[in-house]
């Protein structure tokens, strides 16, 4: 039964595995198959008040009732206090899910949110979710976020500002766009995708007056793919390139760093966005939200954005399958 | 006369000379004084086919009457096209206002868009306004952009990416709080301002996975201000801190540098989005957009940035004084 979304909530400590629970509640929109520990999600459901009956990897889900294949935790969870001693289970629970789709065994990942420190804590180097994902499947990739209204992607993303300048290579930067222009083609269905490139510096570096990157590294490329037929703005300064009329011209923009290119997208549509990764061998959707250790354990946290995730990487699956996925009542 | 603004359309080849145009046609909000080579106004009033009477400095204005003190071009402007020869009246015009309104001769400045190339290609050393002025005054300042929902002020303003991260001191960083607090207090009125300071890495450095600044040296200027009683937030993730329900229990957001918090306020609210800085010996409201040469001398650029900062520096002039200002109606 491959028609499958692979479902891993991430750090038991968070929020995630109550996100699962409640997700795995709702009228199917199609198969979910949970890379968990089975007791961390009976007690998030427990803590909810909520049903959920796990089953086999191989059995049928439905409302209330999660397949799921077993990645134990070394402790029970503290809601509100990741500990260490899980960050093994954390990783190993998304690796696993990450082979489940490259395998075939599901179609598409859906991940909840991860707490880095508690990671590097548990003695694991780890810089995000995109990078581990990367790293398992060996190809470079673009981490994108996206609302209903707006997608931006990223040249770098869980970089130190001060070594970001650093990391603006014509490598990177035009791998990055080539990435980004292919899954909105391949996973979006634009054909001539129209990409707005934002520059490194304020103002795009004014003419060179405020930085010499646009002038020494991201205008050549964009020169260069240009050339080659693609549909690219830029390098544009970050401070206008979000405003509404301009962002109705493009299919997404191209931030160089995280925090250029997210206030905005999160600003405008928090609850219902995504953080989407381009470039694996599979369409992969997380929550566009932290650990929310305040919340977590407490049944108020907001399951919009892992509902957006599964509905988005259902989508994208199927597009890439050029076949709609089989929802949990199909393969009931 | 000294209730009056200092008007100064900055880059002759821009869209600056027709806004002040359209602004001097208007309903009289104030008194105005512009500091402008005589003849360019003349010629932006012509080329829009409006009436502009432009009488000594020492007149009253009206509707369509503005007086001017007069700062010469080197040539005359073609509009689209800065000419670096005009740099020196470009800089010597900002400079006569700054004069004007620490003398008393004028209450508050209001600018247009300068062209910081064209200035530094004219042979003068120039990164922005807000750092003339303050070099002028012998004062520390900082950059704020303001809409009617949002106010941003920056740690750092016009400096290249590479150079934000060792420009993030805790002198700088306690200077800019500081200037940010009193002049929420002294020229917004507002008693005991809650300030959200956002971290410089992105997630604020996630508890120092991805940059040690906010441990060594926000969180600690934080502490030592808090200690004294001043209301402040932070260092936040600047993803989430534009999170609409967040910015409804802040009275401003300081980022730590340009693009980190002015993209989120500009796609809020351009239109009607101002830049004032804060910390000058008088108030200073400047249009929150470029020259933008490719409307210039088309009569079709928006005044309505221009508008709305000839407001504010009338309500902030206003509440410094004590007094509202008499408005051209008054003068006259």
């Amino acid at each position: 039964m491959p028609d499958r979304l692979a479902l891993v909530p991430g750090e038991p400590a968070g929020v995630g595995p109550e996100l699962c629970v409640r997700v795995a509640q709702q009228p199917p929109e199609c198969g979910l198959l949970a890379f968990a520990d089975p007791d961390c999600l009976s007690r998030a459901a427990a803590r909810l008040g909520l049903p959920l009956r796990l089953v086999d990897p191989d059995a049928p889900g439905g409302p209330g009732v999660l397949p799921v294949h077993p990645v134990p935790q070394a402790r029970i969870e503290q809601p509100g206090k990741p500990d260490p001693a899980n960050a093994r289970a954390v990783i190993d629970a998304l690796l696993a899910g990450a082979r489940a789709c490259r395998s075939g065994e599901a179609r598409a990942l859906v991940t909840g949110p991860v707490h880095k420190a508690s990671i590097n804590a548990g003695g694991i180097a780890y810089t995000g979710t995109t990078e581990l994902l990367a790293a398992e499947a060996g190809v470079d990739v673009v981490m994108m976020l996206a609302n209903p209204d707006l997608r931006v992607a990223l040249v770098t993303t869980h970089l130190a500002l001060r070594d970001v300048a650093d990391a603006i290579t014509a490598e990177a930067l035009e791998r990055a766009i080539r990435i980004t222009l292919r899954a909105l083609t391949d996973d979006f269905g634009i054909a001539v995708p129209h990409l707005a490139v934002l520059g490194l510096n304020p103002h795009a570096g004014e003419d060179g007056v405020l930085g010499r990157e646009e002038i020494e590294v991201i205008t050549p490329v964009l020169e260069h793919l240009r050339a080659q037929g693609h549909r690219l703005s830029g390098p544009l300064p970050a401070d206008t390139a979000f405003l509404p009329r301009k962002l109705t011209e493009v299919d997404a923009v191209l931030a160089m760093y995280h925090d250029q290119g997210l206030p905005v997208l999160k600003h405008s549509g928090f609850e219902h966005a995504v953080n989407i990764t381009l470039g694996l061998p599979y369409p992969r959707v997380a929550v566009d939200h932290g650990t929310a250790l305040d919340l977590a354990g407490r049944g108020i946290a907001d399951p919009s954005s892992l509902q957006a995730a599964v509905s988005l990487a259902a989508t994208l699956a199927a597009r890439r399958g050029n076949a709609p996925l089989r929802t949990h009542s199909d393969v009931a």
